[in-house]
């Protein structure tokens, strides 16, 4: 088969590799139908996840068809649509039994694209399949479905629910991509009084006003004094950080109120400055995370009863043997104005 | 009267000022009976917490008898045996209304020794007395009482509390300060599987010992390799700052597990280095704060039902004539093996 394998930092090609195999009788072998490409591979090809090795096939958000099942798989069958997850997980260790499943102690996690082989490919191998697949009903289709593999549930977990959003609060959203983008939909969930979001390409904030936005600025913009004006001189309930950059990190510590809750989504590769000699007395949380997809059963609940419109952030689609071409667009979003990119079997 | 003010970084003097005055229907003035020095009046004295002007009193934990009442004082009468507790609070604020007193809105918070004149002295004006003096019962002794105007609360609030200390947990606390030591005592309410303290004084890790910790040792030696021995590798579950260091804030995050939480109790004076390249992945929590008081009610009741025996805290005694050789000894902890020193009228 052909898949997109990575070889070492800002290199990557799309070549002919081995058909995956069923190595363990919890996985399930898919045929890829719909793949999408994520910020994180971006940070990946960038150099900032080291742990990902030369010879690495990429990706870990797809939705597909399952062709062959391990044997003590029970909750899929053959020719079942299925959800692949970012996250995989046994669901027997300390962390899967308290939902942590990101944190998986036994071989779980964060392992597509990442400590094993993705599905950027033809055809992938899903580990711990039961948990980490989910049966997709006929009513949602490929392209909403594959934005909850990571993007949906890590800016609801990481960013809302983390940063404890909860009615009648200001948000602030540093970044506009689709992490911010999905961090915007999410928020409104919880009626908030104002959902801000910060970002220095003006059609990331028109589009995070299509997504529920009603205050949008530049970094230029005096952030600070906007979040000021909006909130009595407070400061901002809940601060998520959706970019992954020190200077980012540090704004967000900025605008937020005493008592109030720093969001860390971002992929970072660098430390940042956290000012406790002005935090230690505000009463602040900062949150990291990576995703447990524990809620990607009720975002699909939701989106199958059409709570959640997902469709705008869906901006470039290509064969999937175009993936180079794909990776360019969505590395480039200043020009090509992508924000999600889908990739389908032709 | 006589008082302790503060003259600018590494000043203070013990001299005549005039008495202290009702300047609005809420305060009470004490005489003060028994009163302590804070490791947060070091740091003022060292320059780290810039608010506190020029002729300032400092002094925020104090025992006192209530000498006069301001007309809309419902709580407390002359002759009243009262806590002064280091926050005020209006009780009528947004932050007030959700017990977060610390954060007050309408001139509450730490403000004792601070924003306004404190209780090192021999007389001191209670600001919103209803809400920020206790009335004692007879039970409970001066000594033991001031030690829940700041240190018990604080590091109940701002360590366990915020920390989620919960029953077989691994809590590392880093610093064998007064903080640290009330944070080993009320840590041990949760009934966690291990407390251990990491501090460089031999006989401040002893007090550590004698407080409940059951694992000590200096930064020398391998606090991540012991820690890791105690927890099968995943680090702690919970670690408290109780120094106000950057390097102590560091050793923190590297020392809590995935899921784990930091929480920052101690004065900074500098910003810290946040290794989000390492943490973003890690599902932690850090938290900072001021503590609120909500929980000395409850403190003081389970120090009357003999459930906190926070004697072997003082370690010295003065006359309060004698208070700037009481911040001498304090200030030396390891010469004078000081922890608290207690101040009494005499």
């Amino acid at each position: 088969m052909k898949a997109l394998v990575y070889e070492g930092p800002g290199r990557k090609t799309w070549t002919e590799v081995p058909d995956p195999v069923i190595t363990d009788p919890q996985d399930v072998i898919i045929q890829v139908d719909t793949v999408t490409i994520c910020g994180t591979d971006l940070h990946i090809l960038g150099g900032d996840v080291p742990e990902v090795k030369p010879g690495r096939i990429l990706g870990h958000e797809a939705v597909g068809t399952v062709t062959e099942t391990g044997g003590a798989v029970t909750e899929l069958a053959v020719g079942d649509r299925v959800l692949a997850s970012c996250i995989s997980a046994c669901g027997r260790c300390p962390y899967c039994r308290r939902g942590r499943y990101g944190q998986c102690l036994r071989g779980g996690g964060w392992i597509l694209g990442h400590l094993v082989n993705g599905v950027q490919a033809q055809y992938a191998r899903l580990p711990f399949a039961d948990l980490s697949a989910h049966r997709l009903p006929q009513e949602i289709g490929d392209e909403a479905a594959v934005m909850l593999a990571d993007i949906l549930p890590t800016s609801y977990e990481v960013g809302v629910l983390a940063g404890q959003v909860k009615p009648g609060d200001t948000v602030v959203i540093v970044g506009a991509g689709p992490i911010g983008l999905a961090a915007v939909l999410t928020a409104r969930l919880y009626s908030p009084a104002h959902v801000v979001v910060i970002d220095p390409a003006r059609a990331r904030l028109r589009a995070a006003e299509q997504f529920g936005a009603d205050v949008t600025l530049t970094p230029d913009e005096d952030p600070l004094a906007k979040v000021r004006s909006l909130t009595g001189g407070l400061g901002a309930d809940v601060v998520i950080e959706a970019v992954g950059l020190p200077e980012t990190f540090e704004l967000c510590t900025t605008l937020v109120r005493p008592c109030g809750h720093v969001a860390n989504v971002g992929v970072h590769g660098r430390p940042a400055t956290l000012h406790l000699e002005e935090l230690w007395i505000r009463d602040v949380t900062v949150t990291t995370g990576l995703v447990d997809t524990f809620s990607t059963p009720d975002l699909l609940a939701m989106l199958g009863r059409g709570q959640l419109d997902v469709a705008p952030m869906v901006t470039h689609r290509f064969a999937l043997d175009d993936i180079e071409h794909a990776y360019e667009v969505f590395a480039d979003p200043a020009h090509s104005g992508a924000l999600k990119v889908v990739l389908s079997r032709t």
